[in-house]
């Protein structure tokens, strides 16, 4: 990491004298942070190799994010997610800049290139309407590189089609699991996998799901080890995490 | 039902002048309901062939027990079921009446005799923890004369032990399923068998198990059609329930 | 059930050296649950004489509901249940196919044919805005070939009414108590007859009935023996249940 | 009032000179409400003839109970209701002063004297587990010196003595429906009869009922008009306001 | 009430022989309640002298409301308050029957008459969004014949205009205390008066108000002796109550 | 403050005969809280030197707060501060009088005038979409004549640019810290400076924050000494307490 | 603040030559924090001039308390304030160190000194049973140097004591209002002073307080400007905020 | 896995006339689904190389627990995981196998062996209190071979340490990040570092923590990426996952 570089490059300016020692005291205390190496130079997490750069998209305007995506492409950015772009936003954006949109996932690739699909990530629905939050989950994978596989529509009513998978799912490096209602999917697949499985719990339902909260609580609480949540409908946060974990490097032999 | 009968004969008696119409009004009034021959002569309901009488035992003293339990076995009773006794409790009821106690299930039978074990009901959980609510449930359909099969610890982490039982599950003519934390079970069952699903949520559990109320919630979402759930850690509930399913009648011919 | 025969006759063909161990593996393996004869060849159950098929319409478009149910229709399969369909959907749908649908209950019949009324379900509502909810249920328990009888605004203000009915009540082989506010229906229905009640809670009410909260909880709470609940507003899975058990075969001699 | 009379004493002081004008201000100021002549000299409202007064026994000592409980006797008082006192307490407060005392409802009378029995209140209960609280009422509005009658354990199981007992129901001036669980008692009651009910949910049940919150909402949301609700387990109040109510005056002919 | 007549008079036939006494049963039979004179002919409560009919308006179109006032109206029926009717229904339901209406508190008053103006009920608010709740409760007791007063926008913001209304509320025979955000008005005014408080909980506010849950519990929760509490919103039942209490008879002398 | 002298005036004129012993009760009974010189003439809160009056818009019309304001601005108010008023309403307020609008807080200023910028309040937000709320926080800070300084999407996602504010954050006498989702900013703020810090949860947020429910609980438990909370969005009630505790006077010397 | 003069030379020290760049960079990375001056050298706040310093005793032994005391009286610590300390826990202490220990509040304060009693804080409770709360609020505040007075027992049932007490109330710089149930107080007083107002919700209460969610509802619902809110029961917040606001200094005169 | 080589075997012998098709057929069905290779022989999962076998003790007897740990000793298992088991249980289990047990943590470690310390997990915790929980994560991870850095007591108050330990942070595979209260060191850790967080709940705290729900809410709503969320005091489960992650294989170079 070159930030190291930059601050021993300063303290080298005040030891050959072309610095002061008050001129460096300013410069450290003005940006006390990311000058001084410590890890991140700059907290938007810059994905690695083949991946994207993530725009939420949420609470910003159509213009807004024209601007900021011309901008990184402008850096040579490519694959920039942008999150939680409705279609009208997108297509505003999609006149200034190449857009691959996706509306049921509400998300956008701009400047979409080449990117690798390393691993594999399966990513399940209890049923069909899981499907908006399990497309922002597979598409925020794919767009970081990962090898995504889709299992839809396998909960309780489908549970056959689940077993008939049982391959895939035994293959995976990590599964997200995408529910509703009362969240029991999370609860099977992991009984069955061996990887990590991030569940995530949706807003599909009604009456007593009390708008996900049925599922979430149900995925706090499954007896299946090796699970953990995310938020109600996000999407995003899963395909980020299981692009993580599939994407981690081996353990070092020493 | 030999209520219309009595009305009758108060009708009659007033017809053949025995009775004043001002007397029979007064009758009428004073016992608005069980003499007009409304369906229920007594509410206790009575529990037909083979089956138990119940007798609340939570908010009843030991003594207050013993002593309604001896006037139903002096009246001829058997089987009465006693539910939610403890153990203190219990032992004086057995210094007084022949009782049968289940110190899991806090549940006795005074008077035990004889009883069919008509049908077949499974009463299934997810883990060991859910065994105290689920023979609850068991002892409470056996001694309503039911027959009734045990899959205990069949949840998530067991899935191989439940569907190496479907043969038993699909023979079942009502399922009740035992399950806290997040309630997979009943979906997961319900998804399987072709019979009514009871689903009991338990208060087994910690942290946002809240009480039962993960599994409670999961369970009335389950999106497995046939189910319907009961309070939590109603094992008596549903095992009176399954009863009665069990023991329906075949529909007429006509 | 001929899966069984299906997997005798791979062995078969193994044994008589047709087929080869490695093929019967890959076999095996590639059809894990519904070729090993497992009680379920196809999870959408099959409902039996004189019932209907049920298509789920929440998460379905118009033209998908269309299609699906055409294709049934040249199977030959009648008395399709659509459920919660709009009318706008319903209007795509019924250009395509025929169809007999009830705004109110947001349900539709598609190819609707003779169908049998066997046995005797109740449903009753508290008030009047529960009626919705109520003919969800009295509709599907129809379509799937039961005798129905309607029993609305019975609640609280009503108690008369109720009793007045009391005859149909009693004949019932189960009764769907749908209510919402203070769900006090549940329970006087349930304190009355001696058959299974499925209690349904409306999300009706405002203030502290909290999306049917309440009637939930009072439903869950009911005193009554023989009382289970489905989810708020489930009328649809309450007809089905209420099915199943008014349809329950009579036990066997043996 | 005479407190008028007690200002404009002051007033008239001043007027003739025996007080200074500031010296009135300081007076005024140094006894703002009291002395003015609203509404109420001592908060601690005297309940009125035949009635009792009240010492919140809860968050006091037994020590502080038995010293206040002598003094108000020493100063006449007869019929001293104390709530909230255990039976330990109580054991300590009868020693020193006349005290009848009903542990169930862990309440108490200091010098119990002679009390009228105004009225027609009557205090009806669920189940006999909602007695405790069903008595707290019952004895407070008796100790103010109302008729009460107890109807106990008329819930769902027991309609039929409900209504075998509507002559009295009809003849109160005020009921008190005391229930847990579902809380369907109000509604029913409340139904009935034509005079305000006020309806105490309690804590009794398990489960779903959260503590009394399933048969607080369930009584909030109760259909019938005329009914109001207290907080979970307040007997006191409900007994207190019920004596009100029964208590109230003719309106004046004007 | 003559319904003690009727049966006494069926009873007179069966003794003089004009109805057989098994007509007599079926007759009882199918009029299980309102015919034996239990107090209720028509469970919607005939309000007394100078009061009016009620009509639910909630759940029923225009042309309903419309069909049933006018009916009503042909029967003499004055005063007949129609409540939760949107401007809209309103609109058609004026263009049949003479219509009183009352935008704000979405109220009716169909065939307005004279009507008495009895006691004295105050309806005071904590703040002027709390007014259309209140307008409910005030015009209801109006319309049922009671005299109000109103004292809006009095909770702690304006306490000195509560403590400035003194007189009106120490005059009163029954308060009504709408307030929203946290419900402190119920306990300030229940410490201020001696008569019951009828408190009404509104969903006015935002955020931690919870839809009115904030004020709910915090009336439930009130110190002050003497208070009790409706649904959230429930203006008309808050009205009705009061009315009931205004009009209370003094006890006998007896 | 005056209003003593205006009582002193009152009873000197008592004492010199002027007036007469009964029109000084009559008085000092009509206006009983603000002639005594208790503390607050107008409950409107006059916000001293540099400060602005407050009008709360939620519950008043557009005519309505012209009106008040136009009047206030007669009497000489200049910086009356206009809450929670949309541009709808706003558009016809300005036609009205001078006023600055500020859409996103949807807060105004009528007759804006000089005021200072006293002291040094921090407003920060966990993210960009808390603005809305902090720039209430803000603009009434300001209104109320305080020097403010925004720090704007200093959440964990941009921490190091709250660190390198820093100096900011150190010199401020009161921070108000505004944050949805998870709320931690308000621990994290208030682990760095030793200043009171107020917390504003906001409704930001989807899934699990439930209406803001999430930052709230997270804010009142915050380990950090020194934060205390606000409603959830009440950006007013943080700008006027930080403003209150910005322009506290010093500790007197004696 | 030295820390900026260490970093100071020991960029000096690298511009003399006496410290390589390389080395200064690994002492930079080393103290990210504290050295950099970054306001905070402790985060363990050093309350200033006549207060305490604060040990949390919840998590902690006693012989980690003693130990942790001992300590700091050795480096002259006094005023040392104990908080959430059991009576066991201080015997075991006060054998160690000099200890003055509130039993109530659970509250010490080890090597006891001087303290000044600086401005005006009041604390005031709604009830009797509240007090435990408050004083471990006012404790904590005469702990840290300031002068508190206490009103207890001034809620609805005694508001007129509040009243009496209002020349107390209107001379605080910062009123503390500590209440369970409905948690009235904090509005009241609010609506009566013009200086900040901490609320604290206390866990008093039965029923629908909830543990103490009803006070905190309403307290965060107050319509009085100037309020905010800790967390349940924590009357040492109180007591620190409080204190922070009580010792602000006067805005500077530039 | 062997377990397709043994039913290869059943097939071959079926093909070698060793075995009849019915036979094999019964065998297949006997044993569903471990028989047939389906990924899991015993689903509880055997950890890998290093690891340890979990037993969990919660709803186990002492003697359950040691005859089970003594039967896997036999069968040569060392390292042998035992959750949830008070010192009571560990008393009597330790009488019978070798051992180390961790009061705190509740957890033991049976026939307690070498094994590795792989990669790097850091668990961390906002406060002392919250340690228990990680010590359940901490020891799980270390029984199962990962090498665990502890960094207990960072939360906001301790923010400082948390910083100075960047280093370490920064190397992590995994970290663990256990907090109550406001739940804040999820969001600060998972904003710092660049791989999977695992977030873990405490019921420690107290108020508005209810029962850990503040801290589970915040963690969820967590704006950080790459955070999950295990059950309230899940530290197993945690520690299990953590684990999972930190010894994932690095990606195949195909």
């Amino acid at each position: 990491m070159d930030n190291k570089h930059e601050i021993l490059e300063l303290l080298r300016a005040v030891a050959d004298g072309t610095a002061t020692p008050e001129d460096a005291l300013l410069e450290l205390k003005r940006s006390p942070f990311e000058d001084l190496g410590y890890a991140k130079v700059d907290f938007h997490r810059s994905v690695r190799q083949g991946a994207a750069e993530v725009l939420y998209g949420a609470s910003k305007t159509a213009e807004q994010i024209l601007g900021i995506a011309r901008a990184m492409g402008e850096r040579g950015c490519r694959n920039i997610l942008i999150t939680r772009m409705d279609a009208e936003k997108a297509a505003i954006v999609s006149a200034g800049v190449e857009l691959e949109y996706h509306p049921e996932a509400r998300l956008g690739i701009a400047f979409p290139g080449d990117r690798p699909a390393l691993g594999s990530i399966v990513v399940c629905t209890g049923g069909t309407s899981d499907m908006p939050v399990a497309e922002e989950a597979a598409l925020t994978a794919e767009a970081m590189g990962n090898h995504v596989t889709r299992l839809y529509d396998v909960g309780v009513a489908g549970l056959h089609r689940l077993l008939s998978s049982l391959d895939v799912l035994m293959r995976a490096r990590c599964v997200v699991a995408v529910a509703g209602m009362e969240g029991a999917l999370a609860s099977v697949v992991g009984g069955l996998v061996d990887c990590p499985v991030v569940a995530v719990p949706t807003s599909v339902g009604y009456g007593a799901s009390f708008g996900g909260l049925s599922a979430l609580l149900a995925m706090l609480n499954s007896c299946a080890s090796g699970c953990s949540v995310v938020n109600i409908d996000n999407g995003f946060g899963a395909g980020y995490l299981a692009s993580m974990i599939n994407q981690m490097e081996g353990l070092k032999a020493d």
